[in-house]
């Protein structure tokens, strides 16, 4: 909902992989939100962010890709876990600059070892419920 | 998924709305990411923005508030449409930097006049179809 051409008056004519990762709106570090929801019941399961590259390689792999801000590189989503993400179904919003993607994901999406990283839910005056389904061990999954 | 201390170590002992604010990780704009979900289907209707004051009107009012970027300010989903968002769910993710929201929505969510803003569905091939369920006309509903 932010300024500036709608994500539709930037499709290219002719279909193209590098067209449309041209038309999308990347933020000031060049990247775009990625909200992944299960394919199966529709649970949001996490929000990430991926870059010109992690979008090329999703497309191109049809396993969810990201860009880690903190590691400052592309990922495959379960990688080290093997808690990976098959492409479903892929969407961008209005504006371009958010994708959704519908996945199915093997173990738990989130690094704390819930089934999604949604899993703290909020109440009116301030308190915080653990909402989430435990899938897995992170300590187990995760060797440091 | 960031470096640092995640959300659930963030939590105050003592619960309270300006202790929730104060856990939440913001970027470098003061913001965290909002998701929003039709309570009924799942369906995600939108990807927006709040600032720390709209996370407050939210919880205070019952109604979602975002932050616009491109206006620099605060606003209630509706305001001009009349398309409203009732919180019906809240939740917060590991990090703490997106918010879940499921939402009664009124009308649609997005401005092009589609009931999701995510109405722009990615082929391999880079083609974009649009799969969105256009409920109104923008031109009748944003009087500019």
């Amino acid at each position: 909902m932010s300024g500036g051409k709608e994500f539709p008056d930037r499709i290219p004519a002719q279909p193209s992989v590098e067209g449309l990762l041209d038309a999308l709106k990347y933020d000031g570090d060049g990247l775009v939100s990625v909200l992944v929801q299960d394919a199966n019941d529709g649970a949001l399961l996490m929000a990430a962010f991926a870059d010109r590259n992690a979008v090329r390689k999703t497309l191109e792999t049809g396993l969810m890709h990201y860009y880690s801000r903190s590691r400052k590189k592309m990922w495959l989503k379960g990688e080290e876990s093997g808690h990976t993400q098959k492409v479903v179904s892929l969407a961008v919003d209005c504006d371009g600059d958010a994708i959704l993607a519908k996945v199915q994901q093997t173990g738990g999406a989130c690094h704390l070892g819930f089934r999604s990283c949604f899993s703290f839910g909020l109440e009116k005056d301030g308190r915080v419920k653990v909402i989430g389904e435990k899938l897995f061990d992170p300590a187990k999954v995760y060797k440091k």
